[in-house]
């Protein structure tokens, strides 16, 4: 029995580069030292207060099917600090709760895109976001950036395939470059979507991870919040990976009809994780900032390593728990290098092909160990690619 | 902006007759007290020591993403227990944990099904399918039943689409008829999926719910573990509908991309979850049977009531949690019978309708309340039924 096109053609073919990460993680199932800087999970677990919090409230009786928009405070309670945070008028009726991230973002496609639809996404790019818009039948369309760039479109890039688009997934701050957007590249992108009326779709799942200028939320210029999905995530600000609970905040008619979708794909997010996740998000910028600093203080730590030699750059790392490090200055692609770097010294990282090709010829470091190991990785990196480019 | 026309077409137009529900939810938000027999919720909660194995493992670290397909152990634990109910050789590799059975009712059809393709369904059917089968692109296609044959389906009826068809979808023991399909209507089936080359979606939800005959997974006949996509879910055998755990049993080769899919749609189940459901099924059938048993003793008591009395029709109530009762003597539509009885006696129920034409002028109840309050509420059901009819 034959599956689906659509299923057997989601990944698109190839590797995508992911074989470095796979050749680590067989090398740590055989006992060997690998220091694993590949993946964004956070190296601290979920804070027992909010595991004390989601137990209280299923012993309580919160077990049964919640109501599958989310439930009503927790709604609120996003919509409250999505409105705090942009200053554009938020309720609950421009909020549902999906079971993480990657749901929402699959979920903002299905509503924005009809099968054909072209989608716009950012080179380089998380890893699943051309499969995502397959899965909902669209035609995924990659926007080129350049290095030199920080990796931020170009109008010119988005104006060559905008035309013909229905939509454009970004990603600020970003994965997996650790860029943060700058006002002049919002600026860009909402005019673009205006003028060739796009749906603009926001990964802002780092929003909480910014280390140097601001985030903006791109629902809040002018015309945005009408077109704009934004998706949201427990995951990263409260390093609640695993409980996957995410939201996307948009227009209500298209919230009202995520909804729908929702009761026909998922069925609602769990009652008892969504009162864990308000009882997080009531802790407040505080408790985020006390997430977040483990990554802050690793960026510094790589400003330093990286500042004290030539061969290997740093694009600017303003956010997210992600460094991306040129390294075209040994003459190898990023993924010769990652291979390289791993056969020599057990350090993991990621391809900068990976991503895309707009990353050739980088990798991408995750800011996931403790500080002393990350130093001692970075200035063993540095000095493997010193030794690759004499 | 607009949406895509798939999301603004999943429900098909129509209130579908749950009208009467919205109806009754009104009237409980009002502080009026309405007998609930609408919803196929346990009137238990999930059962402390599973929550206590939940909180272990979460305060233990299990929080962070957890694999993909579903962990190891749960996929192991999943695979032995559809083996040893079904003699059907089943590995981790056949089977693909997913965040409920609607995730993977959903995720199944996107695995058979390419957009256009047709895909059947039987009427009357669970609400959420037609919405279901569009939300994955196909043509949902309802195969008509009649009451005289317990709604199972004849070969006719479903050879009158097949041939054209990529899928079929079939769910026994039947929400919402309390219907376990016979060994015949299997077999009539899965001859019909074998020479049209159908795929075989066997919703398989109610599985532990059986209080006359025997259920059978249509994948253990022959010829159809190559073809067969089993839905299951922890919701209605271990009473966690609100945790969202579930699951897809089939070939290697579709499941590695179900696999691909969750990496686009989900993101996998939390690790915690996964662990209280493995902890769960391996409290063996004596556990299930105590989940069950309330349905069994209140399906005793319907058949008492239905008895003493000629108007209102009982199908045969062989498994799952509902009844599905004719009230056809009455001149009535199922949803006008319904209104009625809201209005007059303050009981509520789902007109059969709202499950599809087939179920025109029967409703359907929902054995979920204790078991005094249920006989009192058939009994006032029966004597209305009566009255109206005289």
């Amino acid at each position: 029995m034959r599956q689906s096109e659509r299923i057997r053609g989601l990944t698109g073919g190839g590797s995508d580069g992911w074989d470095v990460f796979l050749k680590a993680r067989r090398m740590i199932a055989q006992g060997i030292a690998v220091t694993e800087l590949t993946i964004g999970e956070h190296d601290v677990r979920t804070a027992a207060p909010i595991l004390q919090e989601m137990h209280r409230t299923a012993i309580g009786g919160h077990t049964g099917y919640a109501a599958v928009p989310g439930t009503a405070s927790l709604r609120d309670t996003v919509a409250a600090r999505v409105q705090a945070r942009t200053g554009v008028p938020t309720t609950r009726d421009n909020v549902v709760i999906t079971p993480g991230g990657q749901a929402a973002l699959f979920a903002a496609h299905m509503a924005a895109c009809d099968p054909g639809d072209t989608a716009l996404y950012i080179d380089p790019y998380y890893a699943t976001y051309p499969g995502t818009l397959r899965g909902a039948g669209a035609v995924p369309q990659a926007i080129r950036t350049r290095a030199e760039d920080a990796f931020q479109p170009r109008a010119e890039a988005l104006r060559a395939h905008s035309a013909n688009a229905v939509s454009l997934l970004i990603n600020t701050p970003n994965n997996p470059t650790g860029v943060v957007y700058s006002d002049a590249t919002l600026n860009v992108v909402a005019e673009i979507c205006r003028e060739d009326d796009l749906w603009l779709i926001s990964d802002e799942v780092y929003d909480t991870q910014v280390w140097e200028g601001r985030h903006v939320s791109p629902r809040a210029l002018p015309g945005m919040a009408e077109r704009t999905l934004v998706v949201g995530s427990m995951s990263k600000s409260h390093a609640m990976t695993g409980s996957r609970c995410g939201w996307i905040v948009g227009p209500e008619a298209v919230i009202a009809d995520l909804i729908t979708l929702a009761t026909h794909t998922t069925y609602g997010v769990p009652g008892y994780i969504q009162d864990a996740s308000e009882f997080a998000l009531t802790r407040g910028e505080r408790f985020e900032a006390e997430i977040a600093a483990p990554f802050r203080r690793r960026r510094e730590i790589a400003r330093e390593v990286i500042a004290r030699q030539n061969t290997v750059g740093l694009i600017p790392a303003q956010g997210a728990m992600y460094l991306m490090l040129d390294v075209r200055a040994t003459g190898m692609t990023g993924e010769a290098f990652a291979y390289d770097l791993l056969d020599t010294h057990r350090i993991a990282v990621m391809p900068g092909e990976s991503f895309g090709a707009s990353a050739a010829g980088h990798i991408r470091v995750a800011m996931t160990i403790e500080d002393a190991a990350f130093r001692q990785a970075l200035e063993t990196l540095c000095r493997h690619a010193e030794r690759r480019a004499a």
